[in-house]
């Protein structure tokens, strides 16, 4: 299957967003509603991007921590298609969200976000409960520490291939950094900036959905 | 130092919030809008609070992961004195608040959330990078799954407060749960629904204050 693309609205404010969705939303397979918007101003990103794309899958980054399935109501209730949760939150958490997901219907659906030490066991755990995705990060601050793409992520992102999850990757990529992961059946790629930032982002997403075609149409 | 009183505003709306405040904001030290509050409104209660509390203390438990300047200027430029980092956030993460706190003013901290399997080294390493305040929880997940307050949890309270941490402790605080501490140091106790949906919730408030007085006072 053809990796999916994701950009991640990590703006500052409502109107912002939809300025940065207005000329990319029919291009791309997953809109998300980043983090930073959320703080900025709650779930009506998520309500806003509903009403204006009905169709599309649309992401609540909130990475919860606890209260799972309370967050999960509020989230998918707004409109949410799939949402996060953090890697080192307790797995009742999770299974709250992935109760609730269940519920809401089937395209609902709770990712685990990797961050910081997360070991085999905890994914063994996570597969267990019945999460089935995962997004590995390079964190925003760690890109611009100076960390990039290595072996040691790839060998991570295989593993986690391998071990049956759909796996979504992230951290400031470029349309170039597409090929790196050529060998792994990723599940969605999401930019942020390169497309956002673009001097025409219609274009930039077109870029990556037919680099994406390239290695695995 | 008598250990602070904490009221975790985990509301789903602005106006839950501002009726569950009104009551018992004059009694209590630290006004928190919860992961729940944030979800459902973003900043806006923390600027709403902000306005009606000037001089208290006010949290924004936003449980960041990434981006975290970014993250700490949103916070702190609504006016919330505190903000919370999760604790497998990667450390440039947590370097990132502290540089935004420390630019804006003395009052200014961030603390690190204790969810999952965090590990000495880790406790060690966000000391190093000039964290100070970390928050010992039993989630609300774990809670509901049946697990209460016990010699493991005590056991890394004790040596948080050894390292020189100041320790919040929550989850499903009751005023009958507080004496379990006095052993300890503890900077700041957090208490939520015992408070909140008291049938007087100033006097539940007032009740917690005298019982950290009798121990602590």
């Amino acid at each position: 299957m053809q990796p999916k693309l994701q950009v991640a609205l990590d703006n500052t404010s409502l109107s912002d967003a939809m300025n940065a969705i207005r000329d990319i939303g029919q291009h791309i397979d997953v809109i998300e509603v980043g983090t930073i918007l959320h703080v900025a101003e709650g779930l009506e990103p998520v309500r806003c991007l509903r009403a204006l794309y009905p169709e599309k899958i649309i992401l609540a980054d909130i990475k919860g921590a606890d209260a799972g399935s309370l967050l999960a109501k509020q989230c998918f209730g707004a409109g949410a298609t799939w949402m996060t949760v953090i890697c080192c939150a307790e797995i009742p958490t999770m299974e709250g969200m992935m109760q609730v997901a269940k519920e809401q219907g089937d395209e609902k659906d709770v990712q685990v976000e990797l961050y910081g030490d997360w070991t085999w066991d905890h994914a063994t755990a996570w597969k267990k409960a019945g999460l089935e995705q995962v997004v590995y990060h390079r964190s925003r601050d760690a890109q611009a520490a100076g960390k990039n793409w290595g072996d040691a992520d790839f060998d991570k992102i295989g593993k986690l291939c391998d071990m049956g999850f759909k796996v979504t990757v992230t951290g400031g990529m470029t349309v170039e950094d597409i090929k790196l992961f050529k060998a792994y059946p990723i599940y969605c790629f999401i930019a942020g900036r390169s497309i956002r930032d673009a001097e025409v982002p219609a274009q930039a997403a077109q870029n990556f959905k037919a680099e994406i075609a390239k290695y695995w149409g």
